[in-house]
């Protein structure tokens, strides 16, 4: 097959990400017979330092003209302080919007070689953790008005969260059916005791719910959630909630698996083409010095071959290179323990290459 | 002193706990010389049961002529798919607005006695779990329009999140006051990335920043601060934050303190009237069984002792007496761990007092 996938190599230590990320795709392409060619495009930080806009219209195109996204990680000190629409984030936000990418998937998952990094207590890691967050990912309070006005003498901010019920229907059919190919548990979380938008997602999803009787179906308040994935992870299957919440419990979900460093993510609209990036950040602390993990950059890379390429054999090749790897003890800095062997970005990129 | 204290009895296993703390501050009364006098007030579903509504007026009132209000819990799946403004959180909303209580503050503190329940690992316990949550609780999407109207033949809900200056400026000062009295270190959560309103909050929190050379003070990210209290809570002292995330947070909190049955929390506002209540929920599921963990009541009643009536002795001799408690190995069901002895709420409440 003959595959074009738009790079965005992306903020700090993020190029050195993809740039591993790249090399493996590139082996697995040799060794099946695909071709990649790879477009660059500028987003984030870099695309502010070239353009002066954080996502150029030729650079979205790009993306959109290809057959999908790879992207490390966008944003640093140099952009903070920016006005709201000339920062980093801002060009991943137009990026989500602009290819309608309403569906992002985290997986939350322990690596039995990294079990002992999880925060939590033995006895409940043992229980399993193995979740999935379906997070809505262009609707709700990061996508409605922005606004900052003088209103009696003093400054008063505005953000407005809004969801119509074909934005919730999307995505909550995305949660049933994520959760009819895993254990067919699924978990709505909201704030249906406060909130308009929550209650109009329940109105949804029970209808959706009629459509999956076998999925187990119950909801809950998102601060409960918070509360939960800490004490029964093991309660979970797959989570769907709108944006701003999914972005909270995510980031908590991957840091109970202890390794945060090997979370990629998804991100879908209607059609194959999606946006492959890892959940971690663009790590300015430690960017030029090779010592960032490619490994969710990578699994990113795996998530794009399975879910926009249909290469299913690629991508398991790729998942147990990586396990291998991990069982002989191979860790970066971030999932490095006593009796393990602490080696490189490149050196990480090596590694799973050799396998 | 003469005291008249607001009793809230709220719905489920609610009334057990309050019942409880009223033992506890008669007998600190009675000790030390004071007079407590009790109105009875009804908000939430059983106002709902009683008069059609949440918090009618009168209601209202009886908290506003109180010197401090004792709540345990409301709500329940008696009164879930009522319609929003009938429904039992909509009167403990009512409340805390109406009484004008900007200020929550959540302390997460692990019990030594407890240790063992928190679900972290005992490495991160031992560096110490006590930090407080200074939440604002009367703005913020919260209490912003909430409104579902159709649009292009949908459904389409909306929320409306804001803040002014002057309503970050009071809370950010509790926030800076809090950790002037304690280790001196604040953190400011938010979504600055994305929300307007979270700009103007490091704005104003800059302005104060000033007035404030020995805090140190820095900002977070509230995806980032869901995963670092899972990581690393001793990292915390005193977090201030906006009402939705402060919710989120605070429940997350008191999760990896192993003991939400334990957690009291204060709400004020410009008067030393206050509102006093555990951070748990009303338990519908062990309603009527005498099994419910009175402390969190307890404690906030202690709360009230300390914050609203300057009875710092008073309070620490009912902290003193729930520690001896603990000591002795007195549990309620949901902090038993073997070989501790099983008790029930009452029993608990007699254990307590006979201190
Ligand atoms: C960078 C930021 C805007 C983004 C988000 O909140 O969506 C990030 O935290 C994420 O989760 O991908
Ligand atoms: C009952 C609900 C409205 C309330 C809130 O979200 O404020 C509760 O969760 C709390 O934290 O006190």
């Amino acid at each position: 097959m003959e595959k074009n996938i738009a790079l965005i190599y992306g903020d700090c230590a993020s190029p050195e990400i993809v740039t591993q990320a790249v090399r493996v795709l590139d082996k697995i392409a040799e060794k099946h017979g695909h071709t990649f060619t790879y477009t660059r495009a500028w987003m984030g930080g870099e695309a502010i330092d070239k353009f002066g806009d954080p996502l150029p219209q030729s650079e979205l195109d790009k993306c959109l003209a290809s057959d999908s996204v790879l992207l490390g990680a966008v944003g640093g000190p140099k952009w903070e302080g920016m006005p709201g629409d000339k920062r980093p984030e801002k060009g991943l936000l137009r990026l989500r919007a602009g290819m309608g990418l309403y569906s992002n998937n985290r997986p939350a998952k322990i690596w039995p070689q990294l079990a002992d990094a999880s925060p939590l207590k033995k006895e409940i890691v043992d229980k399993g953790i193995d979740f999935i967050v379906v997070r809505e990912l262009i609707g709700g309070v990061y996508f409605g008005e922005h606004k900052t006005e003088t209103e009696n003498g003093e400054e008063k901010a505005t953000d407005v969260m809004s969801y119509s019920e074909h934005e919730i229907e999307r995505i909550g059919r995305i949660g049933f059916e994520t959760a009819m190919k895993r254990r067919k548990r699924l978990t709505c979380v909201d704030k249906a005791n406060v909130l308009d938008t929550s209650r109009l997602w329940r109105k949804v999803m029970h209808r959706l719910q009629a459509e999956y009787p076998d999925v187990e179906y119950r909801e809950m308040f998102v601060d409960n959630a918070a509360m939960q994935i800490c004490k029964d992870p093991s309660q979970f299957d797959v989570i769907v909630t709108e944006n701003m919440f999914g972005d909270i419990l995510s980031d908590e979900a991957s840091e109970i698996t202890g390794s945060i460093g090997m979370v990629p993510s998804s991100s879908l609209g209607a059609g194959s083409c999606g946006l492959y990036e890892p959940i971690h950040g663009s790590a300015p602390d430690i960017a030029g010095q090779d010592i960032v993990n490619p490994i969710a950059c990578i699994l990113s890379a795996v998530m794009m071959l399975r879910y926009s390429f249909g290469m299913a054999a690629e991508a398991d090749e790729i998942e147990a290179a990586v396990n291998t790897v991990l069982d002989k003890g191979l860790r970066t800095a971030d999932i490095w323990q006593p009796g393990c062997e602490k080696i490189g970005c490149s050196a990480m990129g090596d590694a799973i290459l050799a396998e």
